[in-house]
């Protein structure tokens, strides 16, 4: 398992899985959600703060890539590092089997600010994110 | 089937079913909460009209009977009728599977009206659903 | 706050909220069944012991009464007592946000047993639970 | 809008929106399932038929740009082309807003197939789906 910036402990619940007995898909897009805004919450509510400055975040692409499902009760990690790419910020999140190890999600996830309803150049990730920033992870 | 006054057509998505093949048990409450949506919508906007006079309807309590499930793919409809119960408005939502006419779930679920937060006898409701309301069904 | 012979701490997921910024009144139902699948769990496997053997439990009935909304981030507790009816076993599940102790939502559902497709009177509850049931709770 | 081989329209459900108002960024993928499944139903039953023959149909990866979001009770069509690129087939998906013909989300979905188990060269989606490959869309 690589180095990440945050890390965050989860379970399978039965209703997230389908009829094949594994996570549904679009699932794994609520778990890193959850992940991202935990990491958030963590870091120290500037989100909100941001928001009261005029500054919304929004995913403005997503990746994922499928190795091998999740099955009911299974325990798992959503792990985040974070790099910019121009005026994104990008969240690497990648989900592991904590039974085994085994990689089971590798996520890129792309977030863009807006102020104001216009696309800034992202400067204002800088100062949210610095002390968190990877800096060789693009 | 009982007479209703509104009726909703719907389909089983596969991402709505569990391991054991059937419709998760909290999905029936998205199918009753969409189509009492759609049959406010279908007697006229009262609704956002309420809110801006500072009505707002919430479920107080909300009783399910699971009388047989429903499957992947599965078209059903989903009827309803509707009472007054004191304060309360009652909707009466039943299933039934379109292949065979089987009655799959009983709801009843009771809505209540707060004006600026707090309780109302429910007159706004006899206004709202005048033309709507089943005399003798609770 | 009630003896139960159960409890489960969760926290509200944003995306488990809807645009009134409190959770969606289907994904209490989560929380139950999620809290009922770690309770049997805890009292050890019984489960999968029984579908070897025929059984199957079946939710009939689920009655929810909701007392105050929970929000984005809060802590909550999930709380179990089981008791016997008949031939069904009923669980009464009490949901209480965690930052007051308040009491959120009060849920009874009701499971059948199936043995081969047909019902049961339930002696397979009793020697399941016979260690949790609360003698005095219907 | 450009060519596609099919579309289904669908309706925006107030439960798949969050506090923001607009749908949440993972029900994107149910709709998106839906329609595959939809789609795999109209070109008549062979999906089911493969997994007796010892197919199994996996997505391996996606791929969601969003261009704009959609809001609780917005009408949309999901379109889909579809294409081979080695092993996988490819699923081009995209949803337009009904009211303006307005471009909401791009996606492209991986899929492989596996046969008892193992990966195939995808032979099988020539055949299943040999009228419906558009020739030049990768």
């Amino acid at each position: 398992m690589e180095n990440y910036i945050y890390k965050l402990e989860m379970k399978v619940r039965d209703y997230e899985c389908d009829i094949q007995g594994v996570v549904n898909n679009a699932n794994y897009q609520h778990y890193l959600e959850y992940a991202r805004h935990e990491f958030l919450e963590y870091i120290g509510g500037s989100f909100s703060q941001m928001h009261n400055q005029g500054f919304d975040l929004m995913v403005s692409k997503i990746t994922l890539e499928y190795k091998r499902p999740l099955r009911g009760g299974d325990r798992f990690v959503v792990c985040i590092n974070t790099c910019r790419k121009g005026a994104k910020l990008i969240f690497l999140q990648d989900i592991y089997n904590l039974a085994d190890g085994a990689l089971m999600l590798k996520g890129e996830i792309d977030v863009i600010c807006l102020k104001d309803g216009r696309l800034t150049r992202g400067e204002v990730f800088d100062e949210m994110f610095k002390d968190f920033m990877a800096k060789n992870n693009a």
